[in-house]
């Protein structure tokens, strides 16, 4: 006899909670911050960027907009604004230090700011990578397995925005395709589109009724990704979809999109001044539409490669920007969001290791709060890698534990065991390591410990095909968190009848 | 008609001077160095390892050392000696912040201590792989080829030690042919053998040959790996050598060798307590032998993996004590080795560069004077990787540019670029782009930057299989650096006489 509905679901919250016991907490970085700059050098970008903001200002192609700024006390010709200091200084106060953005299971809810790091899956990539199939262009299929594998990982405590772009979806209701995915498969927050007006406020209506109307206003449910198009410009699709979440109260992220050497200048310190100035122009504009709205300070920034103009990660010059832009953002008291495993190769070979993670630990030194981009970048952005993801994510991992930085506590200096075992013994069977011997240690599941014989008698597997074992794994054993079916279909309901319309 | 065998060489003379313009200067991390632990911390370890010292100890498995430690005030129990903090304190003093160790060539001296950084390659794998003929026992061919390599690397500063094993070259007489390939293919600075008394003088004696003899006490010609074998033992081969670089002048690298949970604790407070008691006991033993001889503060760190008691590399815990040991290191004002490009896998694949950047950045921002295992570690350093010493020797090409820091010069600010770059305009052509056009950026040569097709088309090579090519080309263009026909004549002579002696 099969079993209830109710037992059926009782076994099945059972389940949950155990899984849940593997998701970590948002980790803090109460370590020590890398502060690479003098206050001195600090001060000279921020002056140079006041300069910037004063005399040569940013575009805001969008009539309401322009009208807004003008209204609030910049200086409008055409469609150039210039803004005083004092003024930029009055609005960036006005936004919170940190918020807090809802997740459909309350235990899944973040701290943006402070201390406290998100790392979200990356964001954008048309084409998916995994050893089975090759590069092709992203579905809606990848799309949902992404929003799984993230839901899966215990490091990865956000699930991201477009993934990847479901490009089997049309590009009209796409956005609906992904935002019911997110909240379906996952139960994590997530980010809203910025593709237009429209479909930013059908986000907000969607977390709406995820949340409630109410809910939402107090703490937000949606953090999207507002990019300015450096030199200086922010179009009206952005501008659109900025007005909207900055009305809702919904939190958005400002980030210049800048390859130094093409959008900015070839030198670093004149990169993050016009970064700055791009940066906190987009953020006095979001207070000045919705004071104390909550907003986060974006920095996208590597350099190209000046033999060819494309695009390169994992740079060096990237590493001194993440620092400098962190100690920015830090000056205005605004939650920071950068970095991520970026990667330029096109697989996740050693390239792509060497490059996220010569990207990553800035990340992490420099205190980062929202690291978009966390688990999954190839080839520029161009390219979503399954293997690397799950990757990616084991790296997330160790990070977790090196951010719990040293135990002083007097049972960690061990004292009695250094004092018992005789000179050439060893510790592995002292109480002291017995009563710690399953936490001691973070351990790499997806890396390859065996002595090398036994390795290669298992077919010496590299550790791309290793982790796209372990993507098979993930994806056979995932089980969708429960949701109230009154949501669902309220959601699907909404879903459907905007299809119609926009068709 | 031939050439003369002079024209020959001022051809070869001018050829080595283009080459060494490639050659990177020893960089100087002037940047802020990371501090993890406060002041407080670090003395609760520092007082820790000093009731270590003062009522556990360490063992000395020579009677000459034991004779040595208790004429000079340590209590001498069997082999067991322990240290009075006072002791300790005077000892340590005495050694050098700094000191300079002698290179073939001059412009390849390297300071070792205060802010300058020198990489070193890996040491002592029996094994090397490459993609080509896979995994391999190590000979004397491979030896000279990693010569040539680190040789011919613009970043990698030293010429290391026993960068593999020569396993097809006699054990009692390895250490003359080791020596003589580090002077005969290269002209970088290198290092002494430990493996015995008699080594350690031949050693000595072959630096003598090639830099004299009162040169040699004046700056250090070799620098050598005196380990101790945790917990708590330094032993008669190890004691020998050390006492000949000592009373020679010599530089020592005094490193406990330890695998936390094994041979210390399985919490990294105790671990690093013990091995700066470990690492103190060395160096202030070398200090009673010959005050103010050379001595670099060593740590060899990580843990192993609990479930298999195999080592691991790469782990965040061992992030922590870099950082941690760096600390203590500076507060004895003592130069201090640590960190390189770690790995424990067994290929040159994305777990590989994981490893090797997880260890390498903190290695960096801790500050470490001297990296042994800078390139080519792979499989717990059991093999040296041909494929991976080049791609770790382009992360060490990224380090030094990271090191130069951001340029707050005037001209970095480029504001007037910024000024007259309109809109959604680019920086490509400006004139502070173009004069800055070839210097600008860091270029990986070794990473593909290629668009994806165009990569595909070339055949989809990862980048083991760039790095193999490269690894050929470089041996192919390989030449020797021009060395006195008298010295070499010298040394093959003593090499000759040494191995008829010990045969």
């Amino acid at each position: 006899m099969s079993s209830s509905r109710s037992e059926r679901r009782q076994r099945r919250r059972e389940r949950q909670r155990e899984a849940a016991q593997v998701h970590m907490a948002q980790p803090v970085n109460d370590l020590p911050v890398y502060e690479l700059l003098t206050e001195e050098g600090l001060e000279r970008i921020h002056n140079a960027s006041m300069e910037v903001l004063a005399e040569v200002g940013m575009d805001f192609y969008d009539e309401e907009s322009l009208a807004i700024l003008k209204k609030h006390g910049a200086r409008v010709e055409g469609e150039t604004v210039t803004f005083d200091p004092g003024l930029v200084e009055e609005y960036v106060a006005k936004a919170p230090s940190q918020f807090t953005q809802l997740a459909r299971n309350p235990d899944n809810n973040l701290t943006i700011g402070g201390n406290y790091i998100t790392f979200a899956p990356v964001y954008g990539p048309p084409f998916v990578i995994d050893q089975e199939r090759g590069r092709r262009e992203a579905t809606l299929e990848d799309f949902e397995n992404f929003v799984k594998l993230a839901y899966l990982s215990p490091y990865m405590h956000h699930s991201g925005g477009t993934i990847v772009e479901p490009t089997d979806c049309p590009v009209s209701t796409r956005h609906l395709d992904m935002i019911y995915s997110h909240i379906k498969y996952s139960d994590k927050a997530f980010m809203g589109s910025v593709t237009s007006t429209e479909n930013a406020a059908d986000s907000v209506r969607m977390a709406e009724i995820l949340f409630g109307e109410n809910e939402i206003r107090e703490n937000p449910a949606l953090i999207s990704l507002i990019n300015i198009s450096s030199p200086r410009r922010l179009d009206d699709k952005m501008l659109g979809a900025l007005k909207v979440y900055a009305r809702a109260r919904q939190a958005t992220i400002i980030t210049p999109f800048i390859l130094a050497g093409a959008m900015a200048p070839v030198t670093i310190a004149g990169t993050v001044t016009q970064q700055n100035a791009e940066a906190l122009a987009g953020i006095v504009f979001s207070q000045m539409v919705e004071p104390g709205t909550p907003v986060v300070y974006g920095s996208f920034l590597t350099n190209v490669d000046l033999q060819t103009g494309a695009p390169v990660f994992g740079t060096p010059e990237s590493q001194i920007a993440i620092y400098t832009s962190a100690q920015l953002a830090r000056r205005y008291n605004l939650p920071f969001r950068s970095g991520g495993m970026f990667a330029s190769s096109k697989i996740s070979d050693a390239q792509a290791a060497y490059e996220a993670v010569m990207t990553m630990i800035p990340t992490i030194m420099a205190r980062v709060n929202f690291v978009l981009h966390a688990a999954g970048w190839l080839e520029n952005g161009l390219t979503a890698g399954y293997e690397k993801f799950v990757m990616d994510c084991e790296i997330l991992g160790m990070l977790h534990t090196f951010l719990k930085g040293l135990d002083l506590s007097d049972e960690a200096f061990a004292m009695e065991s250094i004092r018992t075992v005789a000179p050439g013994g060893h510790h592995l069977g002292t109480p002291h390591t017995i009563e710690r011997f399953r936490t001691a240690f973070y351990r790499a599941d997806l890396f390859d410990y065996r002595p090398a014989e036994e390795w290669m008698e298992a077919g010496s597997p590299d550790a791309t095909t290793r982790a796209y074992q372990k993507v098979k794994e993930l994806l056979k054993s995932y089980e969708a968190p429960e949701i109230d079916p009154a949501v669902d279909e309220a959601l699907t309901a909404f879903m459907e009848q905007r299809k119609a319309e926009l068709s």
